[in-house]
């Protein structure tokens, strides 16, 4: 079995850090990097690029709203049209600092509160898909299971790699339970390992409400800014591959 | 003889409109195009991409300082490595809206404070041309004359299209004379018709003191923002053609 | 009768101009100045303090989103105590231009999609309308016609100035018929002036579907940025004063 | 004897932290506030007045350049006119919070490449020290020694509070020796606590060169994002008390 390790990295602006993202590295196959909007600045876009390229790791854009302020997790009523933009100049700024790290943009995903209402909302997924695709069709996009995102990349005819996220609990429907629910976010160690050792067993999930529901999935997200996620990282690691599991990049397992 | 019409376009921000695009575009042979730093936001820049598309004018980058309150005509002291990151993603950003646009990035130029400061000085000038080449090594750097950029540019191996500001008066060495000496902009339309004739009759230009000075040049720049530019384009286009010239597009005059 | 005529200042930010400021400042009796998050800057709203001081016009501040690139015209979820430190930020700094410029404040308004939001939603006025009362209680609050401003403000000691937008259609609540609606904004120069004799004569409005409906109001609002700004604003003098009336700033018709 | 103990707090952003402000706000009699041009924003401001009031600590405005990318380290040539007016939206939007707060504005001090700047050039310091004077001519300057400050503060009337900087050498002059230059910062503790002791016992400080020159200060600084700044701070405390002194706030000294 072959499985993708994802982070975001390079959350930090100017002389502000964020995350563990030094020892991240090391450990993961893939990462999401924030392209100077909801986080990120041209120097640790750069810097990242090239740490990426050094560690074999594969490069994605994390887009997010043009809101630093709110790190991104603020919904905001912005044009379609016009929100396509922000997506295509955010994956042109990191695809140019691929470009110059001799390394190549593989993935994509959207960040915070642009993810959660692409994801719930077709008439949104449908113009940022396809301007995903008109920038550069050999991008997959990363995303929590969503119908939206799927059927847009389906269309468009982008991949789309199905992330797991350890540390979330799901509905029945595959869908993120909201955060503002109580034990959405399951911040218990052995919970996270269990959940885990379950999807890679059974390649399921138990929601929120107990049905055992199926989860297809290649690829597992962490989040960067989570105090020890660099420690969970590498249990999450030595977890796959004691059950005989490899991590490979998102773009080696979708090719 | 052949030679470029250049114009400063995609000036605006949100909801502020700055220059006359619609006019100039159908005027024009290139455009140096805003990024989102010192001007220009991703809307107006996906529109510009289009539009320089449809109408045959070549698309460059218009890369300045982080200082849209300022915009850009204010010098910062930004560590080289960091200030050459940013250039890479302004490029890449319009690179991006290029690509979607159906259009491709040709060339790029320092704007406002950014290109005094690299014009003037080499330890600026190599990093940031660097960057460039880095970037894409099919990029021209289009530039009033300096010997900083042009020698940087040799030095990594990109053409360099150098410029004529037929508004703006020039020292005996063919460099710009500041913005604060008096009359160093030539606000009279007559005098910059004189100057312009000069320039593609005898190949030279008249200096701030007097002299005649050889000037080589393959491109003629408008500032897009002064009131009445798209007036002046029109005239300058009408001199040209008048005189057997033809006007082209910076990349086919650097083929 | 007295009335206050109000205009929306110092839209501009850095290089970019919007409206017709000088000329508004010679008409109107009161002003909303931008505070540096959708529109304005330090220079233009020090400037637009010396120039309401000059000219006798009453100083109000226009509070917005962290915006600028959407011009404040995008709902934003920000949380509701967070949005109230923005309101306080942005009535301090605009105070302290007053003191430089020797003037005070006297009112404030809430700008594009803050105000709309405030005025249909009675959780999110309270807390911000508790933010204007504690930073200061004289203050005034200029709304279009709402109970959750208008209620919030009764419960924190605030007075409220109802203002009464000419060029937008009214619904048979007297709230504002929403700008996607067609015919929501009124351009035609003999209707608006033909609503305003109504109202100052009458004291009503003829509602979009038709009933004619009280309207309580002392002050009408122009919008800064509508092309022909100054000229509507200028016939509208003279109407008031034609028929006996008298142009006041807000602060003397709620003393 | 009596001293101010100060530090800088407030310089997170939005999601961003940075420095150890719940254990200084018990340790310090006077803070620095960022005001959201170089750090902070609205709610962290919002949050430090009332804690700064809660521990009866004095409240003062951190202005600097608006360059939150370089954490207002970095020099940019803004016009005089234009740079005193975002003193004054600095000042004011932390007053606004003060008024908000319970609190009131007791100080001031020019943050990163602004002090350095302001400190260095009287044709620089005159404007701002002008326009603190007319925002508020109660307020104290605090800043480290400096001959322009010092004397634009007695031309306007504004007290100066000169502050020591325990970890930064200074020459023979008095003038902090730039950051650049070896050993220019004292990270030893032990020599830190040893110069405070020099500072205190005898009101001298030993220059770079070695010379014993006076030190007339009547605080001592603490930069907030330096690690370990909390312990630092507390030994400093103990350090004074034990001799006797106590730590009052800056307006209690400047009385």
């Amino acid at each position: 079995m072959q499985i993708d390790l994802n982070a975001d990295l390079g959350e930090g602006f100017g002389a502000y850090r964020m995350g563990e993202d030094e020892a991240l590295i090391g450990i993961i196959s893939s990462a999401n990097v924030a392209c100077g909007f909801h986080a990120g600045d041209p120097l640790i876009m750069n810097n990242t690029a090239h740490a990426t390229k050094a560690a074999g790791v594969d490069l994605g854009a994390h887009v997010g709203f043009p809101d630093l302020l709110g790190f991104g997790r603020r919904q905001m009523q912005v044009d379609p049209k016009e929100l396509a933009s922000y997506v295509v100049y955010q994956l042109g700024a990191l695809a140019g600092m691929a470009a110059v790290a001799g390394h190549r943009l593989t993935h994509m995903s959207f960040h915070g509160a642009l993810g959660n209402m692409a994801a719930a909302d077709e008439t949104l997924a449908e113009p940022l898909v396809a301007a995903v695709a008109a920038f550069d069709r050999d991008i997959i996009i990363s995303s929590s299971s969503s119908q939206a995102i799927e059927s847009a990349a389906a269309r468009h005819g982008l991949r789309v790699a199905t992330t797991f996220l350890a540390d979330r609990a799901y509905d029945v429907n595959g869908l993120l339970v909201p955060r503002r629910m109580p034990n959405s976010v399951i911040t218990d160690h052995d919970q996270v390992m269990l959940r885990l050792r379950q999807l890679l067993e059974d390649g399921s999930v138990t929601s929120y409400s107990g049905e055992r529901i199926p989860m297809r999935t290649c690829s597992i997200l962490l989040h960067g800014d989570t105090p020890g996620a660099a420690g969970m990282a590498r249990d999450i690691r030595s977890e796959i591959e004691r059950g005989g599991g490899e991590i490979v990049p998102i773009s080696h397992l979708l090719n």
